[in-house]
């Protein structure tokens, strides 16, 4: 939410000549990206976004989310186009910093998804899940059910001081998801991160998928299952199974889900919310003094997590068990 | 530097209804204005940008600085045009904040003005001056000298631990500009905030006057001599007199100073100086803990207070008393 290097105009229109894309007419610090400076540029040619990437960690990831973009977007998918420059890189240098020109998309994210953009979601990530099958680079994910155990440890002891019995149900379900998770199902590039925040809609019509740093090589299904916790909840946590049919049954008009992949479900999307739970969770006991960003609930994950448990079968989300809209 | 109230994009989709500059496409939160949140929209029609007033002093203003844009800008000044809504007015009611949409101006502001840029800034600030003078509505200036001796005695007692000597120079600067500050000079709306960052260029040619908060009534040359402060000295703080003779010869081939104007500029000068020297120096004293922008150094301004003390007429800063470039 922050401007954190600020770059002078001649500064930018020296790196502009490294790039085909017009003369610089106006360019503004923009309130998004929590660990990276965005600036919205506008020039003779059109509307574009420029990121400076402040963290070693994100710069190192570039070659794989910057090359999948451009992969994605020139299969049809709407998401960013990264802005090749006359030495045919992706991204340079600017204010000593990894940056990096990406095309402006034009939409709004929904803060109150309605039905019609769950279906958009889903539609579009199978798309992006079909689109994505020949991409060449592979990035893990480290996030995945083999990182959890690491931030159970760093929350540990503060899961209990903020919900009684926390402690127990986390260690609990680690241990079962560790056991259970499921080795075989279908795997393929994932967004892994693909929140109402990083979709944008003109009205009810998807206009492109954003944000692509937690973008990795994983179970196709578990990218649905973090979906369904993400789109398919009301702000009181309770589960819209509307809204869940919609979704999976956009989904599958795109990319039906195997039978496997409909067993494994509730089970990735327990998973799922086990690991928003405790990234939020190590983000809400690691909060810096006087940080400007409120850290989102973790309780609200522990809603969705107790109700998944619940779940017998697909058809509790709304669908049938051939993968049918029930 | 930050977004203070989100806005929903149905909620902003509603007030946009109120006016005639078409269908939300897009917005983003811009990190620009310390006590405001602004946005870039995009709509079907064209780029604007939306403020929400924070605080209740400036919308105490509004009517104030946004009908001076709609006079300017309706003279040909190149700053923001406020936009009517359906119902006649420049600003509404958003998210239970004052808020209005001016147009968006491209351009970018100089962050090391050159002596074509001074130049421009001199004619822009005197078409606005000669713009201002039917524009019916009044603000007196607080900022002027009878609103600095309030000021000095907030920063007193941290004048010197900051420089030796300081409290001494404030009050005896103080003393001398209350009895010699002069009373019969030509008056009229000046900007009273016309930094680089207020100002933008495409190339060297002016695109934008903008940020309007502290524009009131008051004498038209002090106006020319917060420039001066503002535009011709370098960072090390010299006085640079080839900027000064490009701002002050363009301004005066617009606006030509009379001979009082002439004669007053240095004590304008030192009074501009003193000015911003002590509300740079209220603001350092009253750093929030935490505070994520660093305050500007109050010392900049004490060179260039010293500065003007010695300059004995203006021919000093590149003009002959007949006001042509010397």
């Amino acid at each position: 939410m922050a401007v954190y290097t600020d770059v002078a105009a001649d500064d930018l229109a020296e790196f502009l000549k490294g790039y085909d894309i017009g003369d610089l007419l106006s360019y503004k610090g923009i309130a998004e990206g929590v660990e990276n400076t965005n600036f919205l540029l506008r020039t003779s040619k059109g509307s574009f976004i420029l990121t400076l990437y402040e963290k070693r960690v994100a710069a190192d990831d570039l070659p794989y989310f910057l090359s999948l973009m451009a992969h994605l977007a020139s299969r049809g998918v709407r998401c960013p186009q990264p802005q090749t420059n006359r030495s045919g890189a992706v991204f340079g240098s600017l204010m000593g910093r990894p940056a990096a020109i990406i095309n402006f998309l034009e939409g709004v994210w929904p803060r109150r998804p309605n039905v019609a953009q769950c279906a958009g979601v889903g539609e579009g990530l199978a798309k992006m899940h079909i689109a994505g099958r020949d991409f060449p680079l592979v990035r893990k994910n480290p996030l995945s059910v083999a990182g959890w155990r690491t931030l159970f440890e760093q929350s540990a002891a503060g899961a209990d001081p903020l919900q009684h019995g926390l402690h127990a149900l986390l260690r609990a379900e680690l241990d079962f998801l560790e056991h259970a998770w499921p080795k075989h199902l279908p795997e393929g590039v994932i967004h892994a991160d693909l929140f109402p925040d990083n979709v944008f809609f003109i009205g009810d019509t998807l206009s492109g998928l954003i944000d692509f740093p937690f973008a990795c090589n994983d179970i196709l299904a578990y990218d649905v299952a973090i979906c369904l916790n993400a789109w398919c909840f009301e702000p009181d946590h309770s589960f819209n199974v509307t809204k869940a049919r919609a979704f999976l049954g956009a989904y599958g008009r795109e990319r039906a889900l195997t039978a496997a992949e409909q067993d494994a479900l509730p089970l990735l999307a327990r998973g799922a919310a086990l690991r928003f739970l405790l990234t939020r969770l190590v983000d809400f006991l690691n909060v810096p003094v006087g940080a400007l960003v409120r850290p989102k609930d973790p309780l609200e994950y522990v809603r969705k997590l107790r109700f998944h448990q619940t779940v017998n079968s697909i058809s509790d989300y709304g669908v049938t068990a051939s993968g049918q809209v029930s």
